[in-house]
């Protein structure tokens, strides 16, 4: 089809598709006769990913495009596929003014945390630097030990962790391996915990206060 | 102290100074003689959460705006406080490209996972939007139901939000309700939380995959 038929079947402008091609999200069409261009079922199924990852997942176009790459240079391994999709979406967290005494508190709670969860050796540097980052601005506004809350939160990424894996296993057992689906259940499931996090979070308050309250019969 | 000293003293550039006020996420100086403007410490203080807020937990200038506008206007409750911090935060997704058939089925999955937890009641539209919209543009990319996955995350958010209910009860039992310490726990949480889950799969990958290899032992 002509790129005016892309545009009317998946309902993206025509511009915005030129966009895509020339950011190389989109592969280009086959020249045909009549200096003709023809686009085809993948241009339709990519131009759904590009926008999935931009609209809902809430990607840059370099990002999308780090996924992309990802994609094509993993065909074969969603674990592999997975791992480097987490490490392009990866955001690196700054904060300039952090003091030495900030930062060396920070180093010495992110190796404890690491430690205890045997995740020490198997960390890749930045991701080690993003939470040492994270937690020296935590104590440079001057608030103290993050105690249990840290433990909650290595709990709750250790269960998703396992969720993903599970999910490619199943996936792997069931002779249905399709890293493309991996790579999107991981991104969009960024933007579910966020929100399921939000309700969640209403829902342990309301429950807290109704405990706290006269009757007490709502706080089981 | 003057807007040079206060910029020297913090690594704030002056002129980013004056754009945080004119942004009024800095409440103004005291004007005094000669036509010198005054900085105190609530001003050092500030420039650190503003930069904490944006660099390292990765928000919009009107989404720090936000939730300045929670911290002023829930002064004793951190409960408050925190809900309205992840309602000014939430990042809306959108789909645009979604088919008729994959809202329906996203609707009724959305619809099972919030009964069963018993959320059904409590979760605000905004929130059941997004995550209707989310799970059709994973059905409209052919993708076959989540399955346990979306279990396992609902299960993650709920420990997450737990651990966010725990930590102002315990603060709260000390005496020491520190809102603004509840609030940045929750918003730098989704940065730290980010990284681990990154951490977490290396973890669980590395340890499946030894797992299936020859050896096994390191699959415990």
């Amino acid at each position: 089809m002509r790129i005016g038929e892309l545009a009317e079947r998946t309902g993206v402008p025509a511009a915005t598709i030129k966009f895509y091609l020339r950011e190389r999200l989109l592969p280009p069409g086959v020249h045909g006769e009549n200096n003709i261009v023809d686009y085809g079922p993948v241009h339709v199924h990519r131009l759904m990913l590009i926008r999935a990852l931009s609209e809902t997942a809430g990607l840059s176009v370099s990002q999308i495009g780090g996924v992309l790459t990802v994609l094509s240079r993993h065909p074969d391994s969603a674990f592999r596929a997975m791992g480097a999709t987490l490490a392009v979406t990866h955001r690196e967290p700054k904060f300039s003014l952090a003091s030495e005494e900030s930062v060396e508190r920070a180093e010495r709670t992110v190796e404890r945390l690491l430690a205890a969860y045997d995740w020490a050796e198997v960390t890749p540097p930045m991701y080690r630097e993003a939470l040492v980052t994270a937690l020296a601005a935590y104590f440079r506004l001057g608030h103290p030990d993050l105690g249990d809350v840290l433990t909650h939160w290595a709990d709750a990424a250790a269960q998703l962790a396992s969720a993903d894996i599970e999910s490619i296993v199943e996936a792997t057992r069931d002779g249905d391996v399709d890293v493309e689906q991996a790579v999107v259940t991981t991104l969009l499931g960024e933007t579910v915990i966020g929100t399921l996090r939000r309700i969640a979070h209403i829902a342990a308050a309301a429950r807290f206060q109704a405990g706290e309250g006269s009757s007490g019969t709502m706080g089981a």
